[in-house]
């Protein structure tokens, strides 16, 4: 097909296709003449998946690169797959001070990890992430929060549980490196959204709403209710 | 204080303040001669917390300004808190193709709201994402990611319970709305940090490592392990 059809068929806007062309994010079509190209299935799925890295998981475009690039090399094992779209989507998390010494924030994390049995590489991202967090609760006056690591702990048993299980049943080793990419990038979303629905429903059943402020699923709000 | 000692208690610099203050980020300081301020404790709390928003949450500017103002509404019921917090840390997911009606994902997570009690107000920030993640997974061809829907929701029960006690338990409204705001900026980066462990330690029960690479916890990465 040409570019002109890969826009209709993806949705997405030729200026918009060559920009992806420009920042590697989608490989070059069959070059037919000086000025036209051929493109095919696979540049279909591409482009579906490099909107979906952008727009609904919220990478960058050097970050999107990188996916899009452990999912190229195809001959990674598994484990650095998830090394390389986890790297993409965890925010950049600096240390409080720049401090290399292990802050109490390590500390909790590291007793979590022994506790739960999570035997990960020091160089796993997470460990820093949320070892971040917590020093930042601290600093911010806020270590009642640090109440809230056990369920947290137990929520992300849950969640990989879950995406190992969508990994292990793809067919082959491609469609398992998919799985990863896609499941890691959005499913931060997708947990993001569930929590904060969650929260609401659990904030109503806690804190009575203020009088005349009418509760949701009452007559007046049905219509459009969750 | 002087913005010098402001600078040194909090570890941002002089030129930081500064961005924050034209931001709109940090209130001012009272003026004591046309070229000086004074800072109290207030401000160094505030600045501890827009740092944390914009670093370690990964705020932009302008979503850190829209928190920082709930914060100083005060008089705002904590549901409103909770809004502008949820709405501040959402990733914005456009619709597949601007389509008003609803979708597959819509569907999905209404009949999921229902099995699992959630009642929310329609403008609820998360239906809008988790229908939007839903969507994209099914046009990527990843239908099979659907099967996480049910165990993310029990995560997310687990995760928005130990919020909503964190938030009881703090002292007063102040408090609260402060419990409310960096635990749910910052409980997203918490909760994927942790995610990440979780996936890497299950990723090793389920998947053996290559031959000849050496497990984390072996001889060779002891020292620095989790």
């Amino acid at each position: 097909m040409r570019m002109s059809e890969l826009s209709s068929t993806t949705g997405v806007a030729v200026p918009t296709l060559k920009f992806y062309l420009r920042e590697q994010l989608l490989h070059a079509g069959e070059r037919t003449s000086p000025n036209q190209a051929q493109y095919d299935d696979s540049h279909v799925a591409r482009v579906r998946l490099v909107r979906a890295l952008l727009e609904v998981g919220g990478l960058s475009v050097a970050r999107a690169r990188e996916v899009v690039g452990a999912v190229d090399a195809g001959s990674l094992p598994l484990s650095s797959v998830f090394g390389v779209a986890q790297r993409a989507v965890t925010v950049p998390a600096p240390l409080a001070d720049d401090a290399p010494a292990p802050t109490e924030g390590d500390r909790l994390v590291a007793e979590l990890c022994a506790a739960r049995g999570w035997t990960v590489y020091p160089n796993n991202p997470g460990l820093a992430l949320a070892a971040r967090v917590l020093d930042t609760y601290a600093a911010l006056g806020q270590q009642r929060l640090h109440a809230v690591l056990e369920p947290y702990a137990e929520a992300a048993d849950l969640v990989a549980g879950a995406d190992l299980a969508a990994v292990a049943a793809a067919p082959d080793e491609t469609e398992m490196t998919n799985v990863v990419v896609v499941g890691t990038v959005l499913g931060d979303a997708l947990l993001a959204g569930l929590r904060r629905i969650a929260q609401e429903a659990e904030s109503f059943r806690r804190f009575p709403l203020p009088e005349g402020v009418p509760a949701p699923g009452s007559a007046t709000t049905t219509d459009e209710d969750c």
